[in-house]
């Protein structure tokens, strides 16, 4: 079972692994492979350690794992759904991690129990990984109603965000009340992450309101709240500034569906200013989008978006691992690239192959 | 045959077309679909209306559109390929309408023969498109040197991609030289245009070096050539200071695969300042890239990548449009929104029902 090497939880033992072992076979067979009664029960009853093997398997590319996890999300299902999923998004820099070790806190004061999540593509490039330092989130990590799991690593987007969206639903069962989702504010994840949350919060740094362009258009609509973060010293009155400036900006977008009107606030890790607003505000949007019904289609409206994902994803694996298309893939990115066929009547050849292949 | 209503192109006359006919099957069938051997002749021969023609049917959403488009590019493919393929790429009001402009009349001096495409898949949502206004490059539209095509609307990023990737090989079979697709800086359309374009240009405005934290890294990190514009009057100065900082900023990133050291040129539409040396680079980087090697590798590994952007969208295509899922599909939304089972299951029973039904 593969653990993934940035998660901050504790090893489980599992079984007798004995490393070097020579014959692969013969050590695949040995390891025991969790039970999904077991798992379940204990993700019910709140077990950290079994909710942390099942994200596991959740996170893992093996198929025998897969269908472990598919098993303990189906029986975890009709438990899940009661919480309240808050995105979290802003550049490098922005102080995420400070960010949500502060609120974390002050959630859990308020009787929270809460689950952070991550999504990080990057950190296939960049092998870093956001949460994956646990150092960064010390007295958070080591809260009994807190679960923190970094972004699973080495994999595309659409891996880690469906991996993600899993283990919501795992963590949810498991009684969590509270989700966050962190995302690094520079490419396609926070789409990913918009379409999973029930709320969106932007951090920004306080300056004159030009950082604002530098954030994409479609990020900024996103946003229920834009929260100018550091807003402590010096940096004070320029985060008042900057939260008038945002204030402005935000009246140029379209209204939203929820019919919310985003909010601007500023905050400190280090004072704390601003972070009981910014829950009150979620609480706010909570009720504001419960009694309107927002709150319920964004949800049906983010299970048809997934259910499509989830069958282009099977689909382009079933294709792919055929042996008919495993096999007369390399003639066909001969031919395009020797640009002798259309990328399309390559395409069209393959397909009908592969189709063909399943008349049996 | 649906004509472009951003089309700037002239009007072709189709045939006799009654617009207001009661009987639709009567109309479509009076339409004359445009004959392949024809388009194809036109366009070996520099026919810009045969040319406009055959970029409309790539760009038709119909079957039997598609069916002539890929005969003609088939046929065009031997002759198409020999050109400098140039990405543009800048947020708006960067000036790129103004720059391509200028830049253009300046390939054409030199002797270039110049189409101009786009890709704008937010167009499809502000139902406004960049190049859609014909008056934004007046002088460029009427010389016959020239050939300017705006976005495709209406459809999605894979779908807008596809057709401008398609229609450059038709522009070169007509003996464009000197391809200029241009895009607007602020989503996921520059990884598109980049996995389509021999060499990225990125357009930035005068400042203090701290715009390029706007920019999203990874366009940055694309960027073969910076160019400061507006670096006229009152701005020169700042241009001037910005290129400086681009120019440190550049030495942040690592070496790129092509071993192409990235420029950064001040600009200016008005005054002409900058635009031979940015010809002058491009040309550089075409003979550094084909002395080693990457221009040839880096078409074969973007023939790769599209020929599984195609299979993929092919893939969808197929099953979404075939009678046993548009059958199953409602119940399986029903089911996956009301938490009945996991997006997973039921695209797993979906596949399972697809395959089994081209078991015949």
């Amino acid at each position: 079972m593969p653990e993934n090497p940035q998660n901050t939880r504790p090893k489980v033992k599992q079984g007798v692994i004995s490393p070097g072992s020579l014959n692969p076979k013969l050590s695949a067979k040995r390891r025991v492979l969790p039970d999904v009664e077991e798992l379940v029960k204990g993700i019910l009853g709140g077990d950290r350690i079994l909710l942390g093997r099942a994200i596991t398997m959740v996170e893992s590319q093996k198929y025998t794992h897969q269908r472990i996890a598919q098993e303990v999300i189906q029986k975890c299902l009709p438990h899940a759904g009661k919480s309240i999923r808050i995105g979290i998004t802003g550049t490098p820099g922005v102080g995420k991690s400070t960010f949500i070790e502060s609120f974390g806190q002050h959630l859990i004061t308020e009787g929270c129990r809460l689950a952070v999540l991550a999504i990080d593509p990057s950190s296939q490039v960049s092998k870093g990984s956001i949460l994956g330092d646990k150092t960064r989130m010390e007295q958070l990590s080591s809260n009994p109603s807190a679960f923190i799991r970094p972004s699973p690593a080495g994999d595309s987007l659409g891996g880690v965000a469906r991996k993600t969206r899993e283990s919501i639903l795992l963590c949810e069962a498991a009684g969590y009340d509270t989700i966050l989702v962190e995302t690094v504010g520079v490419g396609q994840s926070e789409t990913a992450v918009h379409s999973m949350v029930d709320f969106f919060l932007l951090l920004l740094l306080p300056g004159g309101g030009d950082e604002l362009q530098g954030i994409k258009r479609g990020i900024v609509e996103m946003a229920d709240l834009i929260a100018v973060n550091k807003a402590d010293g010096d940096r004070l009155k320029l985060a008042k500034h900057a939260k008038r400036a945002y204030q402005n900006a935000l009246h140029l977008f379209p209204p939203k569906e929820s019919e919310w009107v985003p909010k601007v606030e500023i905050c400190s890790a280090i004072s704390s200013l601003g972070i009981p607003a910014i829950w009150q505000y979620i609480n706010d949007y909570k009720s504001h989008t419960e009694s309107n019904g927002f709150f319920k289609d964004n949800r049906i409206g983010q299970a048809k978006y997934w259910l499509y994902e989830t069958i282009n994803q099977r689909l382009q694996t079933s294709f792919f691992e055929s042996e008919v298309i495993k096999k007369a893939l390399p003639d066909a990115i001969k031919s395009v690239t020797e640009g002798q066929q259309t990328s399309f009547q390559i395409a069209e050849g393959l397909l009908n192959a592969f189709l063909g292949s399943n008349q049996k």
